[in-house]
Order: structure tokens, then C-alpha cells, then sequence
């Protein structure tokens, strides 16, 4: 059967966006293929086998056009809200904490953090369906 | 730890998108959350507990913009000869397989599918580091 096994997004610096993931998630390179004119990076954690692929296209130096399709990976983590302090802390930036309750009930609490390139990654507290 | 456990792609047609899923990736609803202005469809399959989450905005009529950064999901699959073939049998119009080996050896054999919306899908043999 089908496995997913990663998703792939183009970023303008390599370092720049390792750093990111590895502070922001715990993501550490797993693999990194090197060729003329691209290089591929595979980020990953203890956590599940699925990998960010990162592209890094050398000859580009203008921002990628992020559209309105793609929308976020996520990611749950054991306590949202101390996450949330600790990216805080090291500036990067996550936008405020939300109680998703459409009908009263909280379905989700997460919070919404962009990368170097912009691309939103939404972090979700670990319950529910968001396990 | 963070765990990566989804990723979000906006659809126009979600009765379109979850035929297609289902017949390319045997991907099943595994939960739908139906909203005043949109609706979420998380889908996955047995294989892992990751998802592809669907976002339908219910006022939305005009193609999304995929842009140029966001690349593609990918999934490996035990046989990418039979899978190639059975995707064309289903008239899902997978473009043609590729041996990608840079330097000689074969890294990986994989090729891309396009789902209704446009949205790049890589699938790749179960070989190597994508497994």
C-alpha cells in the first residue's frame, strides 16, 4: 500500500532553514544529496519516519511564490503552550495561541509559526485527533 | 517531541479530491469536520498515522495558485512498475517513470501524479532511504 513518507518545499538558504526546523522541532538532517545544480536535504526526529524534503535550487535568489493552495504541515506536541514560550523566547515568532471551538467545544489549541521562507507550519496540542 | 502529523492542501471539489486519493493512495476519511464557510477532510491509510488534511472553502470557485515553492507530497509503494501501470489503466495520467542517478547508480525510481487541483505527487519504489 501507499506509505506517505514526505513532503518537499523549496527554500532560498539551506542553513538558515536547518537551523529553523532543528530549533523550532528537533528535526536534524538525515540524509543530504548534493548535485550541480540542486541540493536535497532530508530533515527528520525520533518521532515518526516522515521527513521534510528541503530543495535548495543554487541559481535562485528570489523569494519562492508561496500562492494561497499549499496551506501547512503540522506538527502535536505534549504541552502547546510551553512550546509556544520557548519559540517565543528564541524569537522566532509564533503567532498567538487559538482555541479552535467552532461549536463550544475545543476541537484544537495551536498556534501558527512561519519558517525562514514563510511557508506556515501549525503546531497542535497532542489530543483529540491530533495525536 | 514534535511530531509531524499532517499536511493541509486547499481543494476545490472535495468529492473529486477524495475519489482520487482514494483510488491512487487508498487513502479513507478518517475524520470530517464540516464548518459554516469550509470544511476539513483528514485521510489517511493504514501504513502511518500521518494524514493529508483537505481544506474545501465553501465560497471558493476559482483554481487556488499553487505558486513555485511548495513541491509535492511523496509516497513509496512496494512496486512503482504496477502502481505506474495501474494509475494509467485508471486514466489518472501519471507522467512517465524515471531512474534518477546523478552519478551512475540509481538513488531513486519514482514518478510524479497530479491530483485534481494540480498538486504534485511523487511516488517512489520502496528502495533506499524511501522506504
Amino acid at each position: 500500500m501507499a506509505k506517505a513518507i514526505h513532503s518537499m518545499i523549496r527554500v532560498l538558504d539551506e542553513a538558515r532553514s536547518v537551523e529553523f526546523y532543528q530549533k523550532a522541532f528537533g528535526l536534524k538532517i538525515a540524509d543530504r544529496l548534493d548535485f550541480d545544480s540542486f541540493t536535497l536535504i532530508y530533515l527528520s526526529n525520533g518521532e515518526t519516519g516522515f521527513e521534510l524534503e528541503l530543495t535548495v535550487n543554487k541559481d535562485r535568489t528570489t523569494a519562492y511564490d508561496l500562492g494561497d493552495g499549499y496551506g501547512h504541515l503540522a506538527f502535536s506536541v505534549e504541552d502547546v503552550n510551553s512550546e509556544h514560550a520557548r519559540l517565543t523566547a528564541l524569537g522566532l515568532e509564533p503567532r498567538k495561541l487559538v482555541d479552535f471551538a467552532p461549536a463550544g467545544t475545543v476541537i484544537a489549541r495551536f498556534f501558527f509559526i512561519a519558517d525562514p521562507d514563510g511557508y506556515q507550519i501549525e503546531v497542535l496540542q497532542r489530543a483529540g485527533r491530533y495525536l
